[in-house]
């Protein structure tokens, strides 16, 4: 373990964790999960998704969102866009930074955005050619990094091989996903490696969902491997749409539990995003996966 | 992760498990529970506790029990025991081994069996003479080996001690138990060259509990370690005595998929396993903890 490593956590609870709820949230309860992130000491919100809401109903009203979100500085909010015309929004919104998904096998590609991966590359070069022409900072995750609910085994040379053209596309950050939560602590070692020489100089950020409990695992594997950016999200809401019983996105309070006891700094304040994850599971109408709010904490 | 490693999963789901539910199943059922473990490939199970029925009423019946388990070549059933008496128990049971306990923090284990640690050290001794000239195996648990829910931060070097102990004593095996669930990787890290150091050539085995999240990561951080002995209950159940809405140990179903994943075989088969835990729940009339019977496996 890294000791002296300072870690962000990103917190994508109010676009990944809300987008896979049944119970779509009001703007103002969006903007309170937001804030109240930000007072947590969260520095990196992925606070709204700019794809159709006939497509995502639950992401609807990302303009009204990101007008009423605190502005402070430090705080970075990341829109999510998957072609231009998601990009125009987000930049007139007046977000701080885009994330671009680019799914890694075809199948899911199409299911996903309706674009091979392919082809969603090729949005991607357009997308972050634009953004940088606003000037702003623009990452895209690789989603089924690690396996697909379609295809299987997602081959690792065809994700470094994404990586490679994210990187020549002038990617900021390249964030490898565990979208169905199937991946282990040697596979982000090995997707660390390849990544880093397929994109050299590019900053690796990492995604997690628990679906089958490893996903604490491979984040404190990332962060071994001297990755210092993780996704998470408060509560863990955010389910898997391909097992519907199943736990979603790691939590962010259970995954600070874990960074902090670990020696690694993070600048959050554990206890409190526990305290929103309870307010947010009384949202939702359901009890957070997290456990550190059931369990309290230690040390 | 070592590729070629072969880990043993200790089955304790029968003892730990079900002594922390609420509900107590039958003589009937906790054979049953054990005689699907052995079919599913697991080949040591903690079966049985010879602590008095007054202190822990879901364990009484331990003679009936052991009377009524399978006996498989290559199986072997594990009674605990905290004195002679229990020994004495366990022997005329016939069960295979005997596992003591030994808590490292002396509020802890005065609740847990009426005595200090250095006063339960002393009964191990006993125990372990008795046990070897029995010609039976003889384990010791040491538990809170990494926090305890009185004293907080357990110091490693208690830990290490009450192993150098345990290892004069005869110990054949030495298991670390986190027994509250507030450990991390680093910890299981230290903990195991500790105990190396202070037990040579003793074998070591880890217990760990998925309170805070953390379980799975302790568990494959002690693989990577190259320890070949780890404890889990079947479905997760177990609960944490000290913290009443927690989950408890790590389920075996989830663990053997991370290891699976991870290139490490155990003859286990996850599927049947994870059947077992959605069985149980029904029986202990709550949802498994374990996530793979909801989630479903992959590759």
């Amino acid at each position: 373990m890294h000791t002296t490593v300072r870690t962000t956590v990103i917190e994508v609870g109010p676009r990944d964790g809300l987008q896979n709820e049944d119970r779509a949230l009001p703007v103002d309860e969006r903007i309170e999960l937001i804030a109240r992130s930000v007072d947590a000491g969260l520095t990196r919100i992925e606070a709204v998704s700019f794809v159709h809401p006939k497509r995502v109903p639950q992401m609807a009203g990302a303009e009204e969102v990101m007008a009423g979100v605190p502005r402070r500085a430090g705080v970075s909010y990341i829109g999510l866009v998957l072609n231009r015309r998601g990009l125009e929004r987000a930049l007139a919104a007046g977000v701080d930074e885009v994330n671009a998904v680019v799914v890694a096998s075809d199948t899911f590609c199409m299911r996903n955005q309706g674009v091979t991966t392919a082809r969603a590359m090729d949005a991607f070069d357009a997308v972050a050619a634009e953004a940088r022409d606003a000037g702003v900072r623009c990452s895209v995750t690789i989603a089924a990094s690690f396996g697909c609910p379609f295809e299987g085994e997602t081959p690792p040379e065809r994700v470094a091989e994404i990586a490679r053209r994210a990187h020549a596309a002038g990617a900021d950050e390249i964030a490898l996903a565990d979208t169905i939560g199937v991946g282990v602590p040697a596979q982000v070692r090995d997707l660390t490696r390849r990544a880093r020489a397929a994109a050299p100089g590019t900053p690796l950020r990492f995604h997690f969902h628990n679906t089958r409990n490893t996903g604490y695992a491979n984040a404190l594997a990332a962060v071994d491997e001297g990755v210092t950016a993780l996704d998470a999200s408060t509560g863990g809401f955010g389910g898997c749409p391909f097992a519907p019983a199943a736990t979603g996105n790691i939590a962010t309070e259970d995954l600070l539990y874990a960074l902090h006891r670990s020696g690694v700094t993070t600048g959050a304040d554990m206890d409190a995003v526990a305290a929103t994850g309870a307010w947010l599971g009384e949202r939702l109408g359901k009890p957070a996966p997290a456990l550190l709010g059931r369990a309290g904490g230690f040390g």
